[in-house]
């Protein structure tokens, strides 16, 4: 039994204790959570009960962006010891099948994933994970930082799958959480500038706060004018959809250079329209992501270099015994939030 | 003046002379056509009177696929004598662009294209065209197969796009020229076996002969049942999307493994519909071709290898006498077609 | 207990009964064999005791290229049941160790590898093997062309290694198995043809039985002026480098064209002498291979599809009571052998 | 006739006027040159007379790292206008070959380079370039800095050929102004840190002015236990080799992780010894570098960025008068000076 934030059903969450695996395996260690994040993700099953076809039909503990202490480790663990500073991937593939042979752990059919349903997350006191998937903190990576290893993960999985060269121009669509990781990873990977468009004058006005990033009223601002002139009219090696907005994606090659590349990282609810014609006329590559393999060590390695910091994006912590109201405001969307987070004590 | 197939407007096609450049430049030669094949463009632009933005506002010559022999050459052609077979890449780059000095010379907004208004084409005697765009056809190529080289060099750039991997398995939605050039050429470029559909038994029993396609009736089977039994649920490496077919976007990405790869050749006429999140789950990169860029070399070597042999698709030759009945006959669309070719004689 | 063919030391080997792993654990199968390859590192234990750091200090079961049938399979095994024909990769990674989580797992510092010593090899009556690493045969498949898919997937990784773009061209220095094989994995992976270079006469005819694959009389023919009189003075687009001898490194370069690619397949015993200015003159990449990963299932399907035919370069059948004499047979090295194999009967 | 920095023969150097070319073409820029930088090939030609096969067979001008003023332009230059401030890219390709076609121009064998015998250099007043190859430095990028694009464009290409991955750990091997240039366009190319070693503690300190460029002291301390330890003896993502010394080749690959990377930029004067087998048993690849390609712009992007200040490494500048004085000082070969500098004023 271990205590945890339990989402009893849509709607209802329960700070309580409830029974969550716990077997010890002889490639697994034990992690004392100290950290967790509030993802999107764990507030849509709060508020809607589902995502798409995982449907919340049982209590579940909610929570996949989590930094611990290791406090035990399983026989055959060699890499890590209790003690270790720890952040946790929070999907468990199967290393056997034919996708993670390819390297693709992360599109595995049987990947299993902190709270989707019905699997456990990690708002709790201790979890057991794949000692494989735990990654040690650098020393100068605090638990807070480390518990924003996941979602910026999703940005630099985002920025890998670009295929950045040096000193590329990039636009990210959205100045979500995900929009401005996607923002950061992309200059962290070699970009040179990043423009940033959104509604949201607040979500710009954090986004600006970093180096090199230009924010787009999209509201006042024609994006596609703003990115011609910027670029003497030959238009952004790389664009990053990260709005998830079907209107946006009708018109969305246009600010592109021929043989550029589109990532779409923002996942649009229905089918979307988008003009191939158009992208074909410039040769456009199209890459998608999903979660995100093989970056987390490298999240880690960038952010103890300094050459991101995520520190700001931290904009609320609340302790477990108030982690409910850190849900409920949460799911209040405020505009200046941009990560908020719960520590374990 | 040089004796032509002028397109006087839509509907209207004269066999006439007509004044068409004939300055030779340093870096030109002049070649005396032996063959041309009739493409689906210059078909519609006969039936339609335009492609889109590109409208015939004046007589046009037709013609793009095309084979003959040097007859002059400019002062600075060294690789290029009078007497040697050719055939031609139709596009003219300006090779100073920003996209051509990235070797994307096909993408140059500034290039210029045979028969595509208000350009002439090459449906006429003699045409001036720069040597580095003119092929040597190696001893064992005909000139009926060097007017085959244009339009299997969409598909070998389709396969170039794909990056394929030794032993990849392909499927190609849509039996018309285009999708059979790009079987091929995917079969060519090193996949073990290519999956076609269409709904015309006619087409598949033609994409049949080759070994190593396998059709699909798209009328009376489901395409992605049958892929996923041949795949063992897995999914084709590859898909060649060469129908423009607004129905087959919709769920285009069923039939993909993870991390697979879409190429979209055909050019749907509107935006269409696709669903991103199915991308996404599997991660699957997406390609678009726009003409070729650097395959006309590798088309020879492969055709001159005899790895494909494309004599079997020349399904009608014309006189230039009979130009006109082989548009007529072009544009009946009879599905026994594959291409027409008309001999200057 | 399991009848084997075991080295019981350097130059000695016996058929005997020895005691081999075979507990079977859930992910496993267990393989009655039918046909063994015998390849040159089996010899080189035989008649050398050692490869380099690999020496062999106890009684060791030979033989890694192997085929036979599925008799039993572990509890979690769905892929796999009793009677499925199956070939087996000889190598068994830690799959959730950092290289092959990357995806490149036959780089993995533990894997373990048949009859490497102290690993036993397959040349026994049956053996127990993890069910990701054992691929059923299609129908048209025999065994003896089973036993010959791992020296085909060296090949094959030198192919995909090299990433071959449709059409190119391509020269093999060495026509010994893996010279041959990596020549046919070029055909099959999108080469046009395939130049190969040996000073044995017999080689380069079992080689050039094979379409598109050109011999080069290394001994009385200059390789870099046939080539440079084949290409028009351009180069080859790929080169492998199959011999392994130091003579050929110090002007490797010369034959490739401008940004093409060498693949270093051979193994020289010593540091060999290249000539870095040559190579950056052009920009050229080079790759290495080491065995092979993600490419049995690639190869099961070329050799299914017919586009390769490896049965000719079965140079010899033996029942494994003969199995020592083949082994002699081996040794002997004669340039007419290309692959012995052993049926266990 | 134009005023100029004559090299008459080895070791003569005088500044006079000279017949260069002055002819305008339509696609050129004439140009007022502002700042040159002295480049290492420079210094060799002036001290010994020639490079390889390139020998000063007649006087030549110096000089191909350079910044200024356009003050006219050709019948046909659309993208610049009198008055631009510039930098160039010294090679001048025929863009027509079949190395510019694939977007390759620095490997086009026929191309011309400034101060490469027999060619002059544009060590003088004013220089006539084609506008292809001229880029408009944007305005926070002064002179100075837009003569430095040429030598950090080295370090760009080594970068891009590298393929960095976001958050790769690099290690270059040499500190000399292309190391230096190396380790920041890894840097900012996506690099999370760069290890780089050298003998002298003075240029090392040099390059450890720059955040997350760690030194690593070749005489006293071990390059490949230091690199061992930092990464868990896992290695290096990528290697630059800077120093084209032969004593580093022979261990090079040692440092370097499972299917990581290593980049020949150094250019060793003999053919070098390396251990193929090392490399074999990570699959490794290695790319080799080349002047550059299609870096030009994205250097300026950096610049302008401020993602790289490469202000500090300009050690010295001098008047045009003084430039002789300025050769000598190179000569010199001081360990403190990266980038000496003539203005013409």
């Amino acid at each position: 039994m271990s205590r945890a934030l339990v989402l009893e059903e849509k709607g209802k969450l329960s700070i309580r204790e409830i029974d969550v695996p716990d077997r010890l395996g002889p490639a697994d260690v034990r992690i004392e959570i100290d950290t967790v994040g509030i993802c999107g993700s764990d507030v849509h099953y709060f508020t809607h009960g589902r995502i798409g076809p995982f449907v919340v039909e049982a209590p579940m503990v909610l929570g996949h962006e989590a930094a611990g202490t290791v406090v035990d480790v399983g026989a055959d663990v060699k890499d890590l010891k209790p003690g270790d500073r720890v952040c946790m991937e929070p999907g468990i593939p199967d290393m056997t099948s034919r996708a993670s042979k390819l390297g693709k752990y992360n599109v595995d059919p049987a990947v299993t994933f902190w709270a989707t349903p019905p699997v456990h997350g990690c708002l709790t006191s201790r979890v057991v994970h794949p000692a494989a998937f735990t990654y040690r903190l650098p020393d100068n990576v605090s638990f807070a930082e480390g518990a924003m290893v996941e979602p910026f993960a999703i940005g630099l999985q985002a920025a890998a799958q670009a295929r950045i060269r040096p000193g590329d121009i990039a636009y990210v669509i959205g100045a979500g959480p995900i929009g401005i990781m996607t923002a950061l990873a992309a200059l962290a990977g070699g970009c040179a500038r990043v423009f940033i468009a959104d509604l949201s004058e607040t979500k710009l006005k954090i986004a600006e706060r970093y180096d090199n990033v230009i924010g787009i009223r999209a509201g006042s601002e024609n994006p596609a004018e703003v990115i011609a002139e910027a670029t003497g009219a030959w238009g952004v090696d790389i664009l990053f959809e990260c709005s998830g907005a079907p209107a946006v994606f009708r018109d969305l090659f246009r600010p592109v250079r021929p043989g550029g590349c589109v990532v779409f990282v923002g996942m649009p609810v229905e089918p979307v329209q988008i003009d191939i014609v158009t992208a074909q006329a410039k040769e456009l590559r199209m890459e998608t992501v999903f979660r995100y393999a093989n970056v987390f060590d490298r999240a880690l390695d960038i952010m103890a270099s300094g050459r991101v910091d995520l520190k700001p994006l931290i904009t609320g912590s609340y302790s477990f015994e108030d982690a409910i109201a850190a849900f409920e405001r949460a799911a209040a969307q405020n505009p200046e939030d941009v990560k908020l987070q719960i520590t374990m004590g």
